[in-house]
């Protein structure tokens, strides 16, 4: 990574995280024309998910707050998957879209803030190119009962 | 606006609504190369949902007649976020995708006529053009306890 | 169909079926530019769901392996769209992106070992080419009843 958006992470205090392992038969990312479409990323870290669980309030649910965190780090391991298939995060000239899915409680319909944890993160390392639409949903489970799933679209320079 | 589509418009007596304001950071849509990416659009009117829960039969259930309507008004929530987006209509060449989750009782397995209420939407606005590859999922629970949410993509002109 | 790949299907002892007809006002697969997207496929068999319900482990639920074959038969109804769509599967450049979508038990986690059966199909039938990005989730309830549902998108020559 050079230049200013490498630069941006240092400032923010932000490391990229090494590419999470896929869990099957499949890529972290894949580049396709103009765009780089990642997996769905699960909050990893070290290889491992932190928490487990659905996300709501009440006992034996994931603390929306908390899960706000795990949508950050699932964001940015996001990132990390581009960068490891287009060589330098400066070629990202566009985040398109994220879907962010949120395992959750049937009664939890705060999805939205759960994902700014994604959202604010890209506004943070790529500015008014980190602008991005977005789907917000609360689905019955995700793999390996993590509480959120991201997956981002973005479009690179040749 | 102006041309056919407006024309459409106007003859269908479909007025286009304001833009949602996103529930968070990010844009109701986004133009990357030839395609416009919504983001997921809750059906909301005058800028609140006119119905919470999820759909089914049964007490306590929203009707699926009802999230049929929905599920329009969604789709029309999306068409006015591309129209705001790309200045007119009319530089919409195509209808490319259609991801409708409706919020659904486990019990319920009527997704595709509810988005239905999308897809019809679409094919009177667009006619050919308004043809689509589309995918119908029951979710658990989406933001704002809102029945059903639409995203597109759409292709557009230069 | 012609060319290489006509000739790994055959290698493999794999027909294509026909495509299923769409459930609703929408079409099977749409091309736009480069690219092709499907719509969500249900793993029908001549039309019909083989079996339905939410997938897991216990009484009254579907059995993961048994999922993991209606996975391969919902890609298998995917590649079917494209081929109608674009006339040969030789004009496949890359399979981009599988959403699956699993209709699970919230207590089962599974989704990555059932969609396996999605992503295993495409690398026998387009090798380094169906190397793909893929989201995995389990929702609460898909159309029909169908325990998985898959989409595809794939970039295409010209």
């Amino acid at each position: 990574m050079s230049g200013s958006v490498a630069t941006r992470l240092v400032q923010l205090g932000i490391e990229l995280p090494p590419v999470a392992a896929p869990l099957a038969n499949y890529v972290p990312a894949i580049r396709s024309g103009d765009f780089v479409w990642t997996a769905g990323q699960l909050p990893m870290v070290d290889g491992k998910l932190p928490v487990t669980g659905k996300v709501g309030h009440g006992e034996g649910l994931i603390d929306p707050e908390l899960a706000y965190d795990l949508a950050r780090i699932a964001a940015l391991n996001a990132i990390s998957a581009i960068a490891a298939q287009v060589g330098s995060l400066d070629r990202i000239e566009q985040i398109v879209k994220v879907v962010g899915y949120v395992a959750s409680d049937p009664a939890f319909s705060g999805q939205p803030a759960v994902l700014n944890g994604a959202s604010e993160l890209l506004g943070q390392i790529f500015g008014d190119e980190g602008a991005h639409a977005r789907s917000a949903v609360g689905v019955a489970v995700l793999p390996l009962d993590a509480p959120v799933e991201v997956e981002l679209v973005a479009r690179v320079g040749r």
